[in-house]
């Protein structure tokens, strides 16, 4: 065995090889679990075409097929990377990463979009471990110094749930509208005047709960009344074509992650007493269309 | 040239053939104009099955396959009736019938859904002829007098813009969500509880707009509150699956009401300062679902 940090990546898709990548650059021992592509990466590795880093092929340590065959393993990891795609509605999160952490020295670490995704894991963890917060803060540093070392911009944020929220604002306007609208893209959205106007109109509901949720602005430069603006400009000055990720899974017939994006903040805003019948009205209209395509 | 009152039916449709039939029926002498089934309808008539009148085949006076037709044949009519979709995004729904009306006998029956549909009709006719709403009253008692011999029920309605934003309730409601929600029937979108609540919220939207227009409620003896469980009533009670006109105007690759249905009432309720996200939203995605399906 190494001195090296252990990590296990769960869910080794696009996002998750590119951080198990820079770990292993950055010094730590990195497993992956792959479902449908094992055979693949156990043969090859990634192969990672990265703006920012360049072509490279990634080895992990290890490759694990399920979570099972990790287990069989015996390793215990510092740190577990959760970086599939947040469907709680079609599996609970935690029953597979129970099995695999073994004593109290794991870090659990969400790479995942949406509202709320933290709230079973946290009460997954408090039901073994009452003292798992205390030492969060080490993990958190060192973790941080990882990613340092493998050169990915990394920030401690000390407002997590101001930066999920300000996340959403994105995700929860254009993922659904680019699906529900006929599949179009943000470019081609913005391009039209009517969802144009509707993505502005789904991004003011966002920023209403999340301001209230919060307690502030979302954003410490931008004004709720801007961020719209700031988004469709981040878009509009790139040349490339923006496909939102839940068209992208439609499209391959997979589940969108609509529960953490779109039902999660709803629920927290009839809490609040907030109106957001533009997010209901994309919320219930998107479960149908999964519920046809996915048929 | 007989005694008979002559009646032109503009677009032969379902609703266009039954109402023509009828009238001959009743006592009239019926043309027929006829795009895309000219050929069969000029050979065989239309065989219509009725729920109400049986199965029978209509034969009309004569049949025309344009406008121009119908003016190159020289004849004046009593009534026109427009049974076409009302789609004026696509065309001005006057130019054809300008051609038609040679003189002020001529009176206009537009058997269509919607709001604003009267509109580019009355500024039509208003260009025309000062004098035409006096005769209205005359005409409108000649048409009902035929309708009931041909045993065709009909009601003078006195109210009747309450009536159209009764009806209307309906269509803005379940035809888009239809479509949207990625095609499915009324009762499908009824059995769902995400699209059955938002079915009753889109038809509040509408029942607002209206009353405010109209100046009170929309119905004798069912008040705003109770509107939508009537309609919901009204479909649960039947045993046959209810696919809306826009669901099958959509999966005929056919351009869908959405202007007359969606966007006036919008219109209007802007300008009343009714908020109304949910038609808006719908209206928007409505738009971009048809450009992706007739592209």
């Amino acid at each position: 065995m190494s001195d090296k940090l252990s990590f296990l990546v769960f869910g080794a898709g696009a996002v998750g090889s590119v951080y198990g990548w820079r770990i292993q650059v950055g010094g730590g021992n990195v497993s992956v679990v792959c479902r449908s592509n094992y055979e693949a990466v156990k043969k090859n590795g990634f192969t990672i075409n990265s703006e920012i880093f360049g072509s490279h092929t990634f080895i992990p340590n290890n490759v694990y097929s399920s979570a099972k065959e990790t287990v069989a393993n015996g390793q215990e990891y510092d740190y577990i990377l959760v970086c599939t795609k947040a469907l709680p509605n079609i599996e609970d999160p935690t029953i597979l990463l129970k099995q695999i952490i073994k004593s109290n020295k794991t870090t659990i670490v969400l790479v995942q979009n949406g509202i709320g995704i933290e709230e079973p894991y946290i009460k997954a963890v408090l039901e073994k471990d009452k003292e798992y917060k205390r030492r969060g803060e080490f993990a958190l540093n060192t973790f941080d110094k990882i990613l340092l070392s493998g050169k990915v911009e990394s920030i401690v944020e000390k407002h997590l749930q101001r930066s999920r929220w300000f996340k959403l604002i994105w995700n929860a306007s254009f993922n659904p509208i680019s699906v529900i609208s006929g599949q179009y893209s943000a470019n081609d959205l913005l391009s039209n005047p009517g969802t144009r106007d509707l993505i502005k109109k789904t991004m003011y509901e966002v920023i209403k709960i999340g301001e209230a949720i919060t307690g502030g602005p979302l954003h410490d430069e931008i004004s709720g009344a801007n961020i719209p603006d700031y988004y469709i400009d981040r878009i509009e000055i790139r040349n490339t074509i923006v496909v939102p990720s839940m068209l992208q899974d439609y499209m391959n017939k997979k589940p969108m992650e609509y529960e953490v994006i779109l039902k999660t903040p709803i629920e927290k805003a009839k809490v609040l007493g907030i109106q957001v019948p533009i997010l209901e009205t994309l919320y219930s209209l998107l479960v149908m269309n999964e519920k046809r395509n996915l048929q």
